[in-house]
């Protein structure tokens, strides 16, 4: 199988990863309750990967780096902990349903007001019209990163720094580029960054997280056990307690953990996949009846490439794909209906081909001759 | 390290279980986004856990089966999915605070309201009051399963008759049972159990989920992707994905579904962990200065021991068991203060002794020594 499904998960994970997590298996305790070795070892091993994750994001505390399940769960806490009934945000057609859904339910349940930012041909946000969203309660800018369809890098400095110009909160998504392209919340005025490490960042499922910057309030979202502060009827109110309830996935951290040992030694990676990425839309981009979608031309991109042959449903040219050469790629709406929305393939979907360091220039070149024989069997 | 924090998580996990992770951390795509080889390998993964869950716990639908971080997250779920403003709830004081703190959080933003049911000497539920605990509004019971302090075991089926007969849901928390004591949704009368992965059922942390009967409502609590139905603006209607929001956590699922398959064909954990347990009671409750807590007379028992030593600080004895003796134990206020309130122990909380089938009589007959000693250091 050549996969080149890798903006839903990277299915290959470095050694050094699974490796962490068979060795957390086997002798981690559940951290911060009680203090024994096996205790005290998870606990080193997360307050570690808290360490880490605050110095690859560009977090000025440890202690404000909460891990969760997954980005969704991350982006639910920053939106429902953040925004409320008087509130207005700004965003972008880029976004996935992971911030569209908690987005449409705070409108739906509290009246939150939602301004979209328009989007160009080429699927990239319409910065100029920033301005013009701005209203008296505008709370916050929240926007994706990277769109997971077209791979396009939203301009995070400028909504940041228009953010920090006009005193609003700016959470950013960081699903599709964390890992891939650099994310540093202080150059990129981020006050809230939600990650989720089985993608890009090589890690295991179940592991993702958010930094925070110092001063943000954010209410919890979850509450229960804590380890500490037993009496309190509350949620402790520190971080990163305030944003953790129950026993965390230490195993999977564990390997996120070895994940940032790992890109941190690896920064070849992006050239890499760029390449792949590049390589792959110049292969199929002059073939007759191909339709790409998105910017290529800008600098910086998610590694991922999403098209369309001629009017064919991506759904049977995906399946055709892995059926008759063994290639894995994701068709259908992919969660983003706004963006196919403005890109006119509500119905067609796309069909996405997305790399990892792991894939092969030969994979990629497979890849162009599947789509140019797709095309040309009329 | 003798290890007998086991009520915490179990350090100790099969090897199946490892083995089962690194298998899917070498093959596993993301379940329900696409459609080939290592997305349907991770939809049949995860599929097929669900069915082998709903048949562990006598769930009738294996789509009703959904999957959480932990338990916190399910009873969180369950709790804020079920009740609102204009109801009452019956609950126990051997709660966690994975119950306790939602309930107050309803209490305090609805105005939700609370009974508990009051606890004997021994801290067990005084059931008897369960009908002058009813009132009009009374919407559900909500009780653990086995208190994590004392290892008492509630009388599930009682709880649940009474609820089935006054039309009331029956939230049953399994997270100090499910893997050691038979949880049958359908015996017990339960219309949500919620249960945790990493304790008695073996398997990997990060992993959890509830069990729903096939005629309850409970609203979404994460919203976000799902993978289907893309241009819907609310979180899709249908269980599972109701209740799931973004990436599972396929790989630590991949190993849950391993322990279950374990504990399917060791049925002889709970007699193993119960001997010990009782052993280890025996051996300690007639050492002179030594007070346990629970009921060791009902049949019945979460394999845990709790105990203090004259008035020796918990926190202490357990640091001298480890330094001293090598031995694992949790001690302080172990997340259940309505239970310490009970047992007059919220200032020094308690010592707690938990057992796993990976231990061994020997390992016991060393824990009891270890007592005797501090005991007798006078």
């Amino acid at each position: 199988m050549i996969y080149l499904d890798n903006a839903a998960t990277t299915l290959k994970k470095p050694e050094e990863v699974i490796n962490a997590v068979v060795q957390a298996m086997n002798s981690m305790g559940n951290a911060g309750r009680g203090a024994h070795e096996g205790v005290l070892q998870a606990a080193m091993k997360i307050y570690g990967t808290r360490k880490k994750l605050a110095e690859f994001f560009g977090c000025k505390r440890a202690d404000h780096v909460v891990f969760t399940c997954n980005s969704t769960e991350a982006l639910n806490i920053a939106i429902m902990g953040t925004l409320g009934a008087e509130d207005h945000v700004i965003t972008t057609q880029l976004e996935h349903n992971s911030v569209l859904r908690p987005l449409y339910r705070l409108k739906k349940e509290k009246g939150l007001q939602i301004s979209f930012l328009p989007t160009d041909e080429k699927g990239d946000p319409c910065y100029e019209a920033l301005p013009e969203c701005l209203k008296e309660n505008t709370k916050a800018i929240i926007s994706t990163h990277a769109s997971n369809l077209t791979g396009n890098v939203v301009d995070a400095a400028r909504l940041g720094s228009f953010a920090k110009e006009h005193g609003l909160l700016f959470i950013l998504d960081a699903s599709q580029t964390a890992g891939v392209i650099p994310v540093d919340m202080e150059a990129l005025n981020a006050d809230i960054v939600c990650f989720t490490g089985h993608k890009s960042m090589l890690g295991p499922q179940g592991t993702g997280g958010m930094c925070i910057r110092e001063d943000v309030e954010i209410a919890p979202f979850k509450v229960g056990g804590t380890g500490v502060m037993s009496y309190l009827e509350e949620q402790p109110s520190e971080l990163p307690t305030r944003l953790e309830a129950g026993t965390l996935n230490g195993h999977g951290i564990a390997g996120l953990s070895a994940a940032i040992d790992y890109m941190n030694v690896h920064p070849e990676r992006y050239e890499a996949e760029h390449a792949m990425m590049q390589r792959f839309y110049e292969g199929v981009s002059d073939i007759e009846g191909i339709t790409v979608y998105g910017n290529f031309s800008a600098g910086l991109r998610a590694p991922i490439v999403a098209l369309n042959i001629r009017d064919y449903s991506s759904g049977e040219v995906s399946d055709v794909l892995f059926q008759d050469y063994g290639i894995a790629t994701r068709s259908g709406a992919h969660c983003a209906p706004l963006m196919h929305k403005a890109l006119g393939t509500m119905e067609q979907g796309a069909v996405r081909f997305s790399f990892s360091s792991f894939n092969t220039m030969e994979e990629t070149e497979a890849a162009i001759e599947a789509v140019r024989e797709i095309a040309h069997r009329g």
